[in-house]
C-alpha cells in the first residue's frame, strides 16, 4: 500500500457494509486478497466460500429475491465471471439486485493480456446486467460501487457489475463512502389517471375478463391489491405463463385462482378482456402456432417498466406504473355498481384448472409417476415452506400441483439456466431463516450445481434438496419427439440417457445427509428424517425414465 | 421440414463427417433435435453426452490438442455456451482446433428475446474464438461450417463458433458440402533467409546462449529440430515459463534439459542470448519486479504468429515462420566450426535445475508432503503415460518433478480455468487410445468438473483421475500471504478452507472406482488397483492443508 487512507479492498468492504451487506458469496483467487484481508476486521461480515461461481451468483440471487436487498457475488477474473453468466441471466430476469464484483489482474498485466486477462472483461456481462464498469482509480471505488448498488436497486432492478483491478485494491484511497440513503430513492410511479379510467371502463363492461398475475406483482408487494380487484370484479385470476414464471403473483389457495396462463386453455380463449399485471408478454419456448393473446380480446397491460408493454402483441391500454398503485387505482375507478354480470366465470375457469391437475397417465409398473411425486411433495409444502423449483420436465407438473402462495411459498427461474436452485435455495434460506426451504430439481439440473452441497454442508445451511431422478434429459427426448424423425420411428433418443448417477451418494460425499427412495409414498418419511437431521439434506427419488413430460 | 433436400441438422452432420469428425461432445437441449436425429443414420458417429458444457468443450479441446484434428462441442443456446467459456479460453491459448456449435431458438423467437435468447449470442464468445458467425440461411450451413473448420485449423489455429437457429436446422437445403481438402492448405511458412543468417551469427558468437522451448514447437512437430540445434550448439534448453506452459517443447529426459524458464534463475540471468522458439513472451501472473528478459541479453524470437513477437519486450531478431523450418534453417546456417566455446554451460544449468528439484521443506507429521506425492506420481509416469495436469498450488511442483517428454507425456493449461482436466483427459484418452492417461488435479480444480466422472463412467473411458486433496484453495491463502496484511498477522485465511469433501465417495456416486489414500507410499498400490480395474478410476490423496506452494 502507498499513500494515506485505507486500501481499495477496505473501501470495497466499507461500501458493502454501508449498503447493509453482511456477507459476500465468493469464489476468490489471488486478485481478491486485499478485500478478503479487510473482512478479518469485521467478524460480523461473512465470507461464504463457494467452490464454483455459479453457486456464488445463484446464492446471491436467491438472497436478493426474497429480501429485496442487494446481495454481492465476488468473483475472480474473466474466468470466474464466465462461469457465472448463466445464473446471472436468471438474476436479470427476476430483477434481482445482485451486484457482481470481479477482481482483475493489475492494470499493467491487463495491458499485457497476461494470466487470466482478456480485453474489456465487462463486455462479457453486458447481456446480463443493467450496467457494467471497471474502476479506473482507487479513489473512485466507493462511488463506483455506490452507483452499482443504486442501479441494482432502482426500478426496474437487476444485476450490475464492477471490475476491480488488483493494483487499485492494494493501493490506498481517502474518498468517503457516499451515504446510501441519498442514493436509494423510492422509484414507484403512479399511473396516468386517464389511462386508469379507460382501463376501468373496459373492465366494467367486459363479459369475460381475465386477470393475469405476473412476478412483478409479488416483487412490488401488490398481491393484496390484485386480490382486492379480483374479488370486487368476481373474475378468475391466472398466474402468468410458465415460461416467464419466477414467483406467483396470485395465491394458488385463493378461490379465484384458476391455474396458469396458456393460450390453449378455454379460460384464456374465451376471455374478451385480459389484464396482464406485472407480466412479461411473452417468453416463447417454441414458435407459437396461434397468437398467445386470443384474437379479438382487448388487452390491458400494467407494468412498471415501459419497455415491457407492447413487446410482441399490441395493447389496448398500456399502463406504466407500479403495479400496486395501478391496481389500487383501478379498483377505485370501477363504477360503484353496473359491473357486467359474470356468474359462473370463476367456477368455469377453476373447473378447467382443477381438471388439469388430475392424475397423469399411469406409468409402467415399478417406476414412480411424476404426478404422484408432485402430489406427495405438495403434502409436504406447508404455509411456512418455501419451494425453490428447478426442474425442467417435471417443472410444469410442479407448477400445476404445488401450493404457491406469495410472497414466499414458491420461487423458480425462467432463465433456462439449469442448476440455479442449488445455489438459489441457499440464498433463499439465508434470507428467510425462519422458513423451511426445499429445493426441487431434476437430476439433469442437479448436475449443474453439485458444488452447492458443499456450501450447504460447510455453512450448515439447512436446505432440503429433493432431486427427482428420471436418469434422463427428458427435455431432449421430448424435443426429438416433437421433431418427429428417425428417433421417433426407432424409439431411440440420443442425448437422453443420464443414468448411473447415485445422487444421494454424491450428497454424502459432500457431507450432506443423503437418502434415495423409489416411491412417492416414501417421501413423507424421508422428509421427516431430513427435518430431524441437523443441517442440510438431500432426498433422491427415482422416477420413470421414459416419461417425457406433459 | 419444407422443400427438397435434407434438413439443416443433416447438413451439419454431413459437414462434420466430411471433415473427419466422428463424434460430438454435447450438452443438448431442445434446439439440437434435428442434428441428434440425423446422427441415428450413422451408427459410427458417436454422441458423447456431457452433463455440463465445461466438460463438452474441455473434452473437445483435449482431443483436438493431441490429434491436431478438429473436434466439435455442440451446446445449447447462450445459457449452455456461457457455461463453456472458461475452457474455451483454454482451447484458445493452446491453439486447439475446437469448433463450437450452438443451437439457438428459431429466428422469430430470437427477435422476441424469448426463452433462452439474448441479442447477438456470438458476441459472448468473441474474446475466445478466431471467428464467430450465426448462419442466416439453411442453404448456407455447409459453407458456414466449412469456413469454421478451415479457420479453426489454419495457423495460428484456434476455436471458432457457429450459431445454428432451430428453424434453419429443421428446414431443408440442397447446398453440397464443400470438399474439405480444398480448404485445408498447409499453412507452414519458411523463415526469411536474411533473418536466419542474422540469428545464426548471434548464436555462433554468444558466450552463454539459452534456448527456450515453447508449446508451439511441440504442436508444430519441431521438437527434433530443436534437439538437433541444442546438441550442435552444446547449450542448455529450458521449457517456457510456467504461466504459458501448455505442453513441453523439449524432452525433460534429454541431457541438455535444464528446467523451466524463470527470470530469477541464474541460468536465465547469466545468458547473453536467449532464443525463444514457439513461446508466448510472456503471460505474467504478477507485476514483474524485474523484467522477464535479463537486461543486456540479446533476444531471438521464433514464432509462427507474427503477433507474438515483441509483445512486451523488444527483440533483436524476430523470425516469423514455422518453428521447425526456422530451427532447421538455423542449424543449417551455423558455421561448420568457430562456434564459441561453452564448456560447462549445460552442466551448470542442469545443476541448478536438479538442485531445484530436491525435497521441499518437511511437512508436519501425519500429513503428506506435496513433493513426495509428485515424486510418487513421477514413478508412475512411464513412456506410454500421458499426464493431464490441472493443479494450481501443486502445478508448479508437478512441472518441476514429473517427466514431460513431447509429444504426449504432459499436457496442461495456462488459462487459469480450473477443472479443465476433468474433460480434457477424456478427450486426450479418446485421441490417444493406446496411451495410459492420468489426470492430476487439486481438490479445488476437481470441484469445477465433477461431471466429467459421469462421462468417463458412461462411455467407459479408462482415465485415472488423481486428486491431490489439500482441502484448500491454497492459492487464495498464498495471495493473502503475499498481501501481507491482517491475515498473515493472525494466521487466518478467509476463502481458503475447502475441507469436508470425500472426493473418492463422489467418484463412486458417479460410477467411478474411487480410492482415498493418505500417504505417497500408497500411490503405487492404488495405481496398480486402478490399472486392473476396468474403466475409469479416481485416487484421492490427502496432503497438508497448510502448505501454500513454493
Amino acid at each position: 500500500m502507498t499513500g494515506a487512507g485505507r486500501s481499495g479492498g477496505r473501501a470495497v468492504l466499507e461500501t458493502l457494509r454501508a449498503w447493509g451487506v453482511r456477507r459476500v458469496f465468493t469464489c476468490p483467487g489471488s486478485t481478491e486478497a486485499a478485500f478478503l484481508d479487510a473482512t478479518l476486521d469485521h467478524p460480523d461480515f461473512e465470507v461464504v466460500l463457494t467452490p464454483h461461481e455459479s453457486i456464488a451468483v445463484s446464492a446471491a440471487d436467491g438472497y436478493a429475491r426474497v429480501t429485496g436487498e442487494p446481495a454481492v457475488a465476488y468473483l475472480h477474473t474473466h474466468v470466474g465471471l464466465a462461469n457465472s453468466l448463466g445464473h446471472l441471466n436468471a438474476a436479470r430476469l427476476a430483477h434481482s439486485p445482485v451486484v457482481v464484483l470481479t477482481g482483475l489482474k493489475p492494470a499493467l498485466l491487463q495491458s499485457h493480456r497476461s494470466f487470466t486477462c482478456v480485453p474489456d472483461t465487462g463486455r462479457l456481462v453486458e447481456p446480463y446486467v443493467r450496467a457494467q464498469w471497471q474502476s479506473l482509480r482507487t479513489e473512485d471505488i466507493p462511488a463506483d460501487l455506490n452507483r452499482a448498488f443504486r442501479l441494482a436497486l432502482t426500478e426496474p432492478a437487476g444485476p450490475t457489475w464492477v471490475g476491480l483491478s488488483q493494483d487499485l485494491m492494494n493501493d490506498t484511497c481517502t474518498a468517503p463512502v457516499p451515504d446510501p440513503q441519498r442514493y436509494r430513492p423510492r422509484a414507484r410511479t403512479a399511473p396516468d389517471p386517464e389511462l386508469i379510467r379507460e382501463a376501468a371502463a373496459l373492465l366494467a363492461s367486459a363479459d369475460s375478463p381475465l386477470l393475469v398475475a405476473g412476478a412483478e406483482v409479488a416483487r412490488h408487494g401488490a398481491v393484496g391489491d390484485l386480490i382486492a380487484l379480483a374479488e370486487r370484479l368476481g373474475v378468475p385470476v391466472v398466474n402468468e405463463d410458465r415460461r416467464t414464471y419466477e414467483r406467483p403473483g396470485f395465491p394458488t389457495s385463493h378461490p379465484n385462482f384458476a391455474g396458469l396462463y396458456d393460450a390453449r386453455r378455454a379460460t384464456v380463449r374465451d376471455s374478451d378482456l385480459i389484464v396482464f399485471a406485472g407480466c412479461r408478454c411473452f417468453t416463447e419456448f417454441e414458435t407459437p402456432v396461434r397468437p398467445d393473446v386470443p384474437e379479438g380480446a382487448r388487452v390491458v397491460h400494467i407494468h412498471s417498466d415501459a419497455a415491457e408493454i407492447g413487446h410482441i402483441y399490441g395493447v389496448d391500454t398500456g399502463i406504466v406504473a407500479d403495479e400496486g398503485l395501478a391496481l389500487a387505482a383501478l379498483l377505485e375507478a370501477l363504477p360503484r355498481d353496473g359491473l357486467a354480470a359474470r356468474a359462473g366465470r370463476v367456477d368455469e375457469a377453476r373447473g378447467e384448472y382443477l381438471a388439469d391437475t388430475g392424475p397423469l397417465p399411469p406409468e409402467p409398473e415399478g417406476v414412480e409417476n411424476v404426478a404422484a411425486v408432485a402430489d406427495a411433495l405438495a403434502e409436504q409444502v406447508g404455509e411456512n415452506t418455501t419451494v425453490v423449483g428447478d426442474a425442467t420436465t417435471t417443472g410444469a407438473i410442479l407448477l400445476r400441483r404445488l401450493p404457491q402462495d406469495p410472497p414466499h411459498q414458491y420461487y423458480t427461474t425462467s432463465s433456462g439456466s439449469l442448476g440455479w436452485a442449488m445455489g438459489a435455495a441457499l440464498g433463499v434460506k439465508l434470507g428467510l431463516p425462519e422458513r423451511e426451504v426445499v429445493a426441487v430439481l431434476g437430476d439433469g439440473a442437479f448436475q449443474f450445481g453439485p458444488q452447492g452441497l458443499w456450501v450447504a454442508a460447510r455453512y450448515q445451511i439447512p436446505v432440503t434438496f429433493v432431486v427427482i431422478n428420471n436418469e434422463s434429459y427428458a427435455a431432449v427426448a421430448a424435443a426429438l419427439r416433437r421433431y418427429g424423425g428417425t428417433a421417433v420411428e426407432r424409439g431411440e433418443f440420443p442425448g437422453k440417457d443420464l443414468s448411473g448417477v447415485d445422487v444421494a451418494a454424491i450428497a454424502r460425499g459432500y457431507g450432506v445427509f443423503g437418502q434415495r427412495i423409489h416411491q412417492a409414498a416414501e417421501l413423507g418419511e424421508a422428509m421427516a428424517k431430513a427435518r430431524t437431521h441437523p443441517g442440510p439434506s438431500l432426498i433422491e427419488i427415482m422416477t420413470d425414465p421414459d416419461y417425457l413430460g406433459p
